[in-house]
């Protein structure tokens, strides 16, 4: 362990809450895997730890959420607000990254606007003024994450406080992609929203993993 | 004039419009351009003529609607429902193809989403079934698309109707431009919402012109 904040990904077991804890691990991050299953999560972290020799915690989701500094939520869009509910409590004074993207199978090519405006505003509203909250990582395919190598996609990044803006964008950079400060929890819709396209147009033109770039800078 | 469909550009005389109508006539597309003030769109389809030596028409928006096979309107948001209220009874059967991107001065950084959805569906819930809406160009920067050249920056093309996003994908490429179906008239907020994101961008990371490309393709 370094004096980096203690990174819990919740959910970690996941596509794309695995393929995170992978980068962040090998770029040195301290990482715990969090799972409903705390047998799963122990599982993942010691095929991580064998691939990558680098040392990465485990437990229930809530066992993660309290040992954490910052917690990283990765969990579809039916499990959030139960999630995010049994997390709460050890959220208190902490920064939450809320990957979530409001995807109602099988219509997950629509775009649908949570009644709150944005999953990141939802978030927000569950977990209480006294938790900070970020959102991020919406537009990234899991599978490209889970491999090496740079990927052909920017992620778009956004709170209501410039702090956790900025702490975001840092692990962004340590999970090895270009991440841009986008604005508030309510713009944070445009990207959740970007996603339902994203697989509308892997489908149109027969293409695997679509992604955004900004560009002009 | 030749026998493509005749396109009437209402709003033709503000930035996207004129714009828009510029590059379509010098890629030979029979246009007119018209305003709320008949005198404004003379001048800028005279304008037009003079540099292209291209015959582009005008008049005010209800005539040059009434004229028009296809109708591309591009309006602020303000300013869109009392358009297309003028406009519908000129357009029933025709296509009406929306660039209005819902941005509420002074708080143009900040995401608002329509209360049908997207500006897209405001459009539709106007203009009535026998009206065939799509939705395009909301993320280029007019500045830009007023020059010549290649624009950094893809175009998102929606309509619940698969013929209407077709014949829209014609005039993006038309325009010049790289344009992607990316689904039903619901979707449209996504990139509606994303010219707020990109207008925090240009002024976060002080850049002029930020746009968006699909990646993966």
């Amino acid at each position: 362990m370094n004096n980096r904040p203690l990174i819990g990904v919740i959910g970690g077991t996941g596509a794309l809450g695995a393929a995170l804890a992978r980068r962040w691990a090998k770029a040195g991050e301290p990482v715990l895997i969090g799972s409903r299953d705390g047998a799963r999560a122990a599982q993942a972290a010691e095929t991580l730890q064998a691939e990558l020799g680098a040392q990465v915690g485990h437990g229930s989701n809530e066992d993660v959420a309290a040992r954490s500094q910052i917690l990283v939520v990765t969990v579809p869009w039916a499990a959030q607000a139960d999630t995010l509910e049994q997390i709460r409590e050890h959220a208190a004074g902490k920064l939450v990254i809320d990957t979530t993207v409001p995807l109602v199978p099988p219509k997950v090519m629509r775009v649908q606007v949570p009644e709150e405006g944005s999953a990141g505003l939802r978030a927000k509203a569950i977990l209480g003024d006294d938790v900070t909250v970020a959102t991020a990582f919406h537009n990234v395919a899991a599978d490209k994450l889970a491999r090496d190598g740079d990927l052909d996609c920017d992620v778009l990044i956004f709170s209501d406080d410039k702090d956790a803006r900025e702490e975001t964008g840092r692990l962004v950079v340590s999970a090895g992609l270009r991440g841009f400060q986008a604005g508030s929890l309510a713009n944070s819709i445009a990207a959740e929203a970007m996603t339902s396209l994203l697989i509308f147009i892997n489908k149109t033109y027969k293409i695997a993993g679509a992604g955004i770039r900004i560009t002009g800078c």
